[in-house]
């Protein structure tokens, strides 16, 4: 990759400034667990896997400066409800709390490594899928910018094209954030990956007419049932996916997969504040005191996905069933 | 209403300029058929039965200024190619070319009026569908600003109101354009009628947790088989209603209604500039030098559609026959 989302450097966390993109590509030294909160807070890091690297070394810093460690858990944990990858992250982290802080760095350095190979095992489970001349179409930003680096969907079309398929990747620009506009088109033109941006509402469209073969995304959360949560319209996609039969792949390490949690109705789901849907980068795009509503994932039912792509294999329909079998493999 | 969309002085059209709502209500003065063909094409006015008026009025405009008239309604036409009723409008002028001037004005007041009172129609016809209570969904903006009052969509719900019921309207903000979040919010605040802005990639989302219980939308043709092609984004709600088992109604006067148009397959599918994908409201939000796909239309299938209520009375399924019924009602 030709940058990096997030990497430890001893006594800080260095963080790529997603909310800075695609104008400049800016990178922040978080040097305390309260700065790596804030930073998961605001979207400076986002994406469900890299948020749980970014809280693991959040707690190492906590420690580093001496600060209790169960309440800077608690106020890691409480920056976002919905990615299962953050609690699980933090919870892996409070194995080690009694032991030495070098082993709380490995632990850190263990969860970075495993979503870094985690990646690169998706990409060769799931590349597989995707025909050569493939027409694929992606929401929110589940690549490089979201995990340690390749992605979780974007691992799959990276490896798909890196096996020599010529794809051409349709971007939701996934309003009202606009991950797929200001990060999936960034991060995809940077690689030199055909990319066309689309709004979120020309989705079905292109659906319709047949002008998508299959979409992939990410997850932040995977139920027991195979209920995904996943960024707000992702089930808009998966809607019109249903109803043309064309396939939805969800990628997803299996630190996203949350088998407590028996179906997508239980999930917790974040709702941010209105003015990111009232202002786009800081321009005002509504009347003054509108009110609003601002969820920011939805739940796909496990009916209206084809497979779920883990390191650990493919998950295919009964996606509960195949999640259970799965999880007796490690 | 408190405001007025268009009409005209004698001399010129007075237009509400569209583009820049809410910040600032501002009225044009057009003075020439290709002043009106520029505000039809940049969205200053907008919305399938105001722009056939508007053209109407363009036509009414180049007799005044002694042009020839063929090529004057040539250059309307083309500035939008999906809504039928500037294409409706036009050709009722041309019936007129060889009388008088005044006949060419009262054709143009005529439409006018029927389109007021079509709008009036509707909503009576519409409101009977919308229970008390009820939470209900919008997409894009049919409403007064679209129209010559009241509104299509928006005309059910301004009649549902005034019989006493309480609703509380969801709108999709509507991208790339916003004419949700710029105008129908605007509008029913105006009126004080509750509005929730929403992206419109949270739309799946409240209609799957059970959050809406119908959506009312405008149309810009509607095929002679029922398909509906209206703003983009569209078939993404009716998909989501669909598959809910919830209702998606569509509101349109009789001049969206095209006949000799088959199916929505065969309806011509706008596409505008990428700009309106990679800024908004002037603001670049996305990486420089993207390749961009914006269609300003989709096509609803007709079997995702409950009803479509007209000034003629309501169709429902099978909406191709129903509407072949209500068309010989005049």
């Amino acid at each position: 990759m030709s940058f990096r989302t997030l990497h430890f450097r001893g006594d800080h966390l260095v963080i790529l400034d997603q909310r800075r993109l695609p104008a400049e590509e800016t990178y922040l030294e978080l040097r305390s667990a309260d700065a790596v909160a804030e930073a998961i807070r605001t979207l400076a890091v986002r994406g469900a896997p890299a948020i749980g690297i970014a809280a693991a070394y959040g707690v190492v810093l906590a420690a580093q400066a001496k600060e209790p460690l169960g309440p800077a858990i608690e106020r890691l944990r409480s920056t976002r409800p919905t990615a299962v990858n953050l609690a699980w992250a933090l919870e892996r982290m409070k194995t080690r709390l009694e032991a030495s802080f070098s082993a709380l760095c490995e632990e850190a350095e263990a969860i970075y490594a495993e979503e870094v190979a985690a990646s690169r095992a998706m990409g060769e489970v799931g590349a597989a899928l995707i025909p050569d001349g493939a027409r694929v179409l992606t929401h929110c930003n589940a690549g490089a910018l979201a995990t340690a680096e390749l992605g979780t969907a974007l691992a799959v079309i990276r490896a798909a094209v890196a096996q020599g398929k010529r794809l051409q990747v349709f971007a939701d620009e996934t309003r009202p954030v606009l991950q797929g506009a200001r990060l999936t088109a960034w991060e995809l033109m940077k690689d030199g990956i055909p990319v066309t941006l689309i709004p979120d509402v020309a989705a079905g469209h292109l659906i319709g007419r047949g002008e998508i073969d299959c979409a992939i995304v990410g997850a932040d959360r995977i139920a027991a049932s195979g209920d995904v949560a996943n960024k707000i319209g992702t089930r808009s996609v998966a809607a019109n996916l249903f109803l043309a039969q064309r396939p939805l792949y969800v990628a997803a390490p299996w630190s996203t997969v949350d088998l407590s949690t028996a179906h997508g109705g239980l999930i917790p789901i974040e709702e941010r504040d209105p003015s990111e849907v009232t202002h786009v980068l800081g321009t005002r795009i509504a009347p003054l005191g509108v009110p609003v509503r601002n969820p920011a994932f939805d739940v796909t039912p496990a009916a209206w996905v084809r497979a779920i792509i883990t390191e650990r294999g493919l998950a295919e329909p009964e996606l509960g069933a195949a999640l259970a079998r799965l999880a007796k493999t490690r």
